[in-house]
């Protein structure tokens, strides 16, 4: 889509054009990080100030925005940008070229559509199937007898266990692992003995899981990550857990066994769930917090303890008043003739 | 195993028969998964409502239960169906198929015993020894002198550093790495230097190590994670750490290096200990503590800072009324005539 | 270097040698794995006791520690005990074999420097460029357009996405990622769009990334790791992300999106920051701690969240007083009358 004219740009956006149409757009880059000849784009007013100190040729705006250069405006300047930027990725025939690379190591009974990518060293077992337009990076295993949807995106490295199964467009990053044993174990005299882990994941369609990011196998039934559920870096989902559609967990958090995840679930970063928790629909848990009981539907919790987030931020300002409170309660106590303790 | 009648299912487990035997057991699942067909199991007479709501087939019971439907009365219920899971699970030879793949890259100067499968691309280094039973999936990389022992299984993308050595029986999950190095640097004018890490990893029998999950080799000596030990997922054990035999670690737990970790300990997911921390034997961890002072044999701890969880409790009850006391306290200093600062 | 007498070994230090100098050193080792035939260190004479017990043949002290054994006296003991490391480690040509691996898969647009090591499967992309002395082991993936410095290591199974750059002596350990997609997203009427993160990763000159640590690429511009950083095992670090020079990071610690840390930051483990947060040059960052706002410059911060570690220490002193002060404040309000609640 670049280099091109703002003008172009324009067309091209269905954006309308402010001021020079004749500047060339040779790239695309925030507020920070943009530079002359790419074009940015401001979200609210209160960035004017950092615009102006940025030498971006062209910006894309709101309707509430009055720009100090040429500029598209448009309904949702961020989700225009976004789409300028998918222009400006790589080109994913270069990513994952289009073909089956000699070195892959294809099973006789897999079942691989045509038109399938799949790289260097990639692994297909016994049983696989992998539906059209899906690319398997370099050193991608798929164990036996998985499914792979249509139009997924498996990074380099990424380990999908047996009987596993991915819907349509789902994308694992490098290093995820998708399908291995839940931590299960019996006591026993001579030590701990494992408990089979023979149910499998099932990964829906819009799914993305992180780099490093582990998702275990059910004891027995399904482990569940939600149509549209986006997972980031390093994240544990522990065996039997379901995660509703469209829940979206920053990176380091870990969720336990059985646990039950709603629609809509919003969690920050290295959060904790104890297992066998309830979370409801839209409920929103913030950063470090550590569950260990129920979390109602919409329901807003912070803190480890978990805490209603405003009952959190109460304790959390009364603390700072703590050691000054225990003086207080001394001066009183002699005040009274009471001993302090 | 399956299918099967329940009556021959009974002989088989050894379990005495209660009502109709002809039942057929084509599936094994937990109550919330059992379908039509399958066999559950239920451990205490509270689970009856929940078994009265579950298509199953046939349930496992013990002494004490009384079933509602067909049923194998045995003395341990859950250990029971654990060996039935491990008839349902997926054949090793399908997983780890019994044959060194051709494409796995084996040194000429390393002993791979007869019988040891090797997957696609499998890496053996230069003196490597890997001992009868083991199995090694797809990219799997043993760099040089490492030593596996008997009935290993190690998933792909697993990598074991140089002259590490694993006992028998041990599983690594996809990811796992062992033996890089440990944490350790000098200041210096120019910056960090890097102390060289020329020890090595322990890993002894029946260790399980899960996806993700790191244990750096030591210093010097060896990092050594004892006898029946089982991590989960993401989990750090830093240099010259030592774990005791049958301790438990849940996802996300950090160790740092040069702490000493009892027998039999268990602890929570996300928990973190400061370096030369010593846990003693039988202690239990809650989840998420942060623990910076040594534990001793059967302590139970919880917190950040950790403290005996009676205490941390106890803490966590008057947290809740903290907001209220310090008015409380402005009302006392009011009434007697004090100001509040 | 070894094995070697103490004599001789106090030549090539450049150390003064205390005792009998015919000693045959073989080994060296921590005061706690140290056995005959090793030369140990000693920091300070507080660990006299621990070296009493201890049955190195000999022991390198610094210029206060009067030795019970042969010795070597310098300046710095630890720093002369990490060159004798240096000696004993593996050689590097045994972990990665001066050559190109036959089954590395090169793309024939890619540059490869000569004396570049590529081991077992590798996978260097379209585009790539590596320099001199580079050295990367078994199932390493560079994805296209990836530049590498001179001196590099990269372990096992570490990935690089297209379009990432290190530069000189960069050491990744096995499982690392660098440059997989940051976390953006938004929100429509079909669920989450992806925003395309077109940006790069820099990771400059002698920086070390832990095993499955993950540094996500920017969504435009550069999330940069800065000269001599040291990042331990599991760490995760967000899109647009930037850390300056010579800062350590403990394991399993979690930057947001867009935070700027400065150059020397100590930050233990488990660490976590919310988005664009600041830290300071200098500051340390107590681990586990949770961090939603900037730190000043060199300053010292604990907790969750996060205050001034002297104000957050006064504070975990006065919450072990709480369970108490709630049952004095009812003593105070029982005495003056008032009700409790």
């Amino acid at each position: 889509m670049l280099p091109v004219s703002l003008r172009e740009l324009a067309t091209r956006l269905g954006a309308e054009l402010v001021g020079d149409g004749d500047v060339e757009i040779t790239g695309a880059a925030g507020l920070e990080h943009a530079a002359s000849g790419d074009i940015t784009f401001v979200t609210r007013a209160a960035l004017l100030p950092k615009l102006a100190a940025c030498e971006a040729s062209a910006v894309i705006v709101g309707a509430d925005v009055e720009p100090d250069r040429p500029a598209l405006r448009v309904e949702d300047p961020y989700r225009t940008f976004a789409r300028l930027l998918a222009a400006l990725a790589a080109p994913l025939d270069r990513l994952f070229p289009p073909e089956v690379h000699p070195t892959a190591v294809v099973h006789p009974e897999a079942e691989v559509a045509d038109g399938v990518a799949l790289g260097p060293c990639a692994v297909v077992g016994a049983g696989c199937r992998i539906a059209t337009g899906s690319r398997l990076g370099a050193h991608v295993v798929l164990e036996p007898d998985v499914e792979v949807g249509a139009d997924c995106l498996l990074y380099a490295n990424t380990v999908v266990r047996e009987r596993c199964r991915l819907g349509d467009r789902v994308i694992l990053h490098p290093g995820c692992v998708v399908g291995a044993d839940g931590f299960g174990y019996l006591p026993g005299p001579k030590g701990l003995s494992k408990i089979p882990q023979v149910g499998i994941v099932i990964v829906e369609d819009d799914v993305e899981l992180g780099a490093g990011t582990c998702i275990d196998r059910a004891t027995t039934g399904t482990t569940t990550v939600g149509t549209g559920s986006k997972l980031d870096n390093l994240v544990q989902v522990g065996h039997n857990v379901t995660i509703g559609e469209h829940s979206v967990f920053s990176a380091q958090t870990g969720i336990s066994g059985s646990c039950s995840i709603g629609r809509g679930v919003t969690m920050g970063g290295q959060v904790g769930l104890a297992d066998h928790v309830r979370v409801g629909d839209g409920a929103k848990v913030g950063a470090k917090s550590g569950i260990h009981k129920d979390v109602p539907d919409g329901g807003i919790v912070f803190g480890y303890p978990a805490l209603d987030i405003r009952e959190s931020h109460r304790i959390a300002a009364a603390l700072r008043k703590l050691p000054e409170l225990v003086r207080r309660v001394g001066r009183l106590e002699k005040a009274g003739g009471q001993d302090e303790e």
